[in-house]
């Protein structure tokens, strides 16, 4: 048989610990190309770059894989690989991103880079898996999260996913415990309550670093900040129809100038 | 009764002729205050600026009106309103953004800044609308979108909105024919299929623009494709749960890794 055909990109950009490891759990389930922004992009959310130009460079950093740096968003990355390097050739069985040097669960999931690469996957319809680690640190430890990258990709390989799904895995920081188990979840209630620290540039102008506190709202244990805490591996199917199909009916009963 | 406050933003930057025809009629609405890119930022999605300064002037270019110029992204614009420029003070009873220079319909609300706008302001509870007409030209005419801003602003003003969704309302392209009426739509199944035209700088170097033809799959008339096409404004209720819900008890019928 064939071995699938995995492309792999993130949004920590292609020197990061996390793709690397990525990269190195893919190469025991298949062929591996990789096309990865040439610099952090994290915070693109599904950002594409449509009023610029793109670089596209061949990367040596990875043994025996073929590899690329672009200049561009995480989007940006499996379109140029679809339609530029993967042009009129065998396409993706499988797109994976990441691994994510810091947590994309919950509402973090709208600004994250690593999923809007699986997601351009899912629009493709080829099943597609954004990996992150809610560990912030650029030295954050990914041991434990191997044989779960491993395990889920596997599994996506061999079932597929439902139509117009992309998975947002996300993996608890290593503790002393061992991960209890995978959990499918859906995405918390919560969201960021924004800070702006205003300092004054070397010639009195005023400038700002946004911070931010994560406030969860829900109180249910079927959700992915749920998971998290309680040291299981989070897997919530995210779908890019953002229809909010309950509200037509509303809508259609509420409003006055409709025809 | 106090006037509504009404908080405006877009993604084609603070000095498109969209922003001043959106201010123009949320004038006549209420109390307008302007946080709006200080630069172009089409196809920004839901980027946030994460790991660089923001800046953000006040602004003279509108009558009347409090108006802010930021160097940041739409959902930056947003956030920088809400916690810093209203820190403490009364929050806006709608969040406006646009009006677009072209269309938001159908997968493009994934890459759309002026969505991305509207959706923060559904995050935080505040009813939010992105208006977007289907016309890419920058000398757009908008004379024909106003009074239906205006009434969509106002049902909005008077009924709210349900709970975390935004609206993402497009217009079709001033045509002979005046518009049939207002539809609230699902997104319509398409995308876009990418090319990339390669070129070469005076050093010999390649460099990519990205384009790409819109490729519309669905049959229904109950999508906004179908609106615009039938001279229909479109109303997409959208919703920032991202959740494949429907895919949950499929995976865990399907998965044999799970706890």
């Amino acid at each position: 048989m064939q071995k699938p055909l995995i492309l792999v990109s993130n949004d920590d950009g292609i020197t990061s610990r996390g793709i690397l490891n990525l990269v190195n759990v893919m190469k025991e389930l298949g062929e591996v190309l990789v096309v990865a922004p040439n610099s952090p992009q994290s915070g693109m959310g599904h950002a594409i770059t449509v009023g610029d130009t793109l670089r596209l460079n061949e990367s040596f950093l990875f043994k025996d894989v073929k590899a690329y740096e672009c200049s561009g968003t995480p989007a940006d990355c499996v379109k140029m690989a679809r339609h530029f390097v993967l042009k009129g050739n065998r396409q993706p069985d499988i797109v994976v991103s990441g691994v994510n040097h810091g947590s994309n669960t919950s509402i973090s999931v709208l600004y994250s880079g690593t999923m809007s690469a699986a997601i351009e996957g899912a629009i493709e319809g080829t099943p597609a898996i954004g990996f992150s680690l809610c560990d912030y640190s650029h030295q954050a430890d990914f041991s434990h999260t191997l044989e779960f990258i491993k395990k889920i990709t596997q599994q996506v390989l061999k079932k597929g996913l439902p139509k117009g799904t992309a998975l947002n895995v996300n993996f608890p920081p290593k503790r002393n415990e061992a991960i209890k188990g995978v959990r499918v979840c859906r995405q918390a209630n919560a969201k960021w309550v924004e800070d702006f620290d205003q300092r004054f540039d070397p010639n009195g102008r005023s400038y700002f670093w946004m911070t931010g506190n994560f406030v969860n709202f829900d109180k249910g244990e079927d959700n992915d900040e749920w998971a998290i805490a309680n040291n299981y591996v989070s897997v919530v199917p995210c779908q890019f129809d953002l229809t909010a199909h309950q509200a037509i009916p509303i809508l259609n009963e509420a409003w006055d100038i409709l025809d």
